[in-house]
């Protein structure tokens, strides 16, 4: 018997690096009071800092400075940190990365580190043992940005199955230095919805979560188009929306689909919906874009004429963190709606301009929609 | 008319930090000989470097030190790198970390930076004109694991359509530290099967791509189970392939079925493919997965018999990289199946233990699969 010993290895890590287990990716710790504690190897290192990218109380400091113990791992445990989805960085000597320990978001431009906080009271947003819907990454030739570009698609239990079904659709839109990533990695949106189907409450919809930035094919800033050269609401209406209802068992009339958004998408869910009531029936904008708001004139006039508006909007939902700079302001707008007799929905909550607010938002926003 | 001006920013950056453009993602720059320039932002760094994770010649040095230039920017410009996929990381002092410049894949079992060289004499897996299948991100839930798990699923342009069309399926594996997103991400998958199922070349196939780390419910090493606490082979066979087969058209005798892997993934296809023949009648092995070979008793002895090896296995495909140390074993392993007069497809090519050699892998393999 002749045997043959190949070193093909199974390993890559084994091959190349002696890279050991303690190089394992480990996020960081989170007690039972919500602390976090961080770790970071850098042995050369005089200033090692972690930096909450969110409002103060979300990591309980803006910043925390790392002690160096033995063999120059920095350590530091904060204060206790509210539940929910915080954006941080690192900064070594002044060079800001993301956590070479945590998950990566893109977020910030960049694929950016976040610390997920449990919330021990609620579960809407965690997976459970129910049906669960799929997201589908779906490439598509776009004429407007003259590319191939992919969006991610919610299709919902069912969907594969009951192939005589049509469904409504929303488009949902993610914020500024985000993509169309983030309402399910960092939203967890297929669960809430997964989650909300099987208990009932909200009506099985595909969901499209596309990326805002649309560069015209001559823009020069092709990475976050701004102005003119974002041509994102020219994508939905002529690339997306067909490319959608061709390829989906969508209900196609305009009571069937919805926009919605966060941020920089609620701007744009609030421009492209009011601009096109032909197209969309419902709108939904979490945390944003209702700057320099003027009832006869914001959205091409369509506050203007409350009995109008109310006769053609179905749902117009919006929402904010209390703890949001934005908050006071959309108060006042609900407060002025009001008072000019426009139907809304208004959501407000603790929390500030964050995912955990959106997730939030999405949930109820969810429950009230194709309804 | 009463105006109110509302706070609510559109954007999240502006709200809270004032992030400069300056900080957008940049990739590193490739010029026309595939020399990448670098740029690192370390105001007080000592001493910043880009460490090649890939052989030397990838990249044209193991490692390189940068430069510091005024306001702390920190450059380097490369040798001519090969044209691939190669990993990388920077050392700032000491401190080790992924590119805040780069794209970012899980490799390395954290995410790192990649640097996508391109070449300019092949296009078979750059994103063309043709009708595009989706990517499906699949949730189920796992018995063996006990948690809900994710895959992805390609399924061909068509698949959308073709209500009554029954597809083969492929199973398909990441190498050691990578995870079920490798094959799309690092490895172009989708667009080689877009182009070759376009151009006449391959069968419309299903390709399931899933964690090769199946944690047992009480494993110790979550995160990345070695040994028995490893439950990937009993995870496709009582859990995966039953999902599959209930949630998608596919065709589900033996014939129909593959499994194929790279690195650690080679020799996963390997072991489930020859343990499992009744389940598998192709098998592709990918720089890896033969070490210790013997053929009268590797993989439970399937070689021993040529004859029944020969009208079981409908193709058995293997490849390796001339530049991979696995290289002369690999060419051994062809050498000694051909005199056993055991069928097998034997490939090799410039390149070492690297997607760029795993892209043509996926390309050769496909185009024989099925047939």
């Amino acid at each position: 018997m002749k045997k043959i010993i190949l070193t093909i290895s199974a390993c890559f890590f084994l091959v190349f690096h002696q890279e050991s287990a303690a190089q394992l990716m480990r996020e960081p710790e989170i007690d039972d009071q919500n602390r976090a504690t961080f770790t970071v190897n850098a042995p050369n290192a005089k200033e090692v800092k972690v930096i909450n990218q969110s409002d103060e109380m979300a990591m309980g400091a803006a910043e925390y400075s790392l002690t160096r113990g033995e063999n120059g791992i920095w350590t530091v445990t904060t204060k206790p940190c509210r539940p929910g989805l915080h954006y941080y960085k690192l900064s070594i000597d002044g060079f800001e990365c993301a956590d070479p320990q945590s998950q990566m978001y893109f977020g910030w431009a960049r694929w950016s580190s976040c610390l997920e906080v449990p919330d021990k009271n609620i579960s809407f947003y965690l997976p459970k043992n129910n049906p669960t819907g799929d997201v589908i990454i779906h490439w598509y030739h776009s004429k407007v940005t003259g590319n191939t570009r992919k969006c991610l698609i919610y299709t919902p239990p069912g969907y594969r199955h009951e192939m005589n079904k049509r469904y409504p659709v929303l488009y949902l839109q993610h914020g500024s230095g985000e993509s169309e990533l983030g309402w399910t990695m960092q939203g967890k949106v297929n669960f809430i919805m997964d989650n909300l189907i099987a208990e009932g409450k909200a009506v099985p919809m595909i969901i499209v979560m596309d990326n805002g930035y649309a560069p015209a094919p001559d823009a020069e800033d092709k990475n976050r188009p701004a102005g003119n050269s974002n041509k994102f609401e020219e994508l939905v209406l002529q690339d997306l929306i067909p490319e959608i209802d061709a390829n989906y068992r969508t209900l196609s009339a305009r009571e069937s689909r919805a926009i919605a958004g966060l941020s920089m998408g609620a701007g744009q869910a609030q421009r492209i919906g009011f601009g096109n009531l032909d197209v969309f029936a419902s709108i939904g904008a979490f945390s944003g874009g209702s700057r320099n708001f003027d009832p006869n004139t914001s959205y091409s006039g369509v506050f203007k004429d409350a009995k109008k508006f109310n006769e053609t909007v179905k749902l117009y939902w919006f929402g904010c963190g209390t703890l949001d700079r934005a908050y006071e302001g959309a108060r006042s707008l609900h407060n002025e709606l009001s008072k000019h007799g426009i139907q809304h929905v208004w959501h407000e909550m603790h929390g500030s301009h964050e995912w955990q607010v959106w997730r939030h938002h999405i949930h109820e926003f969810a429950q009230q929609l194709f309804k």
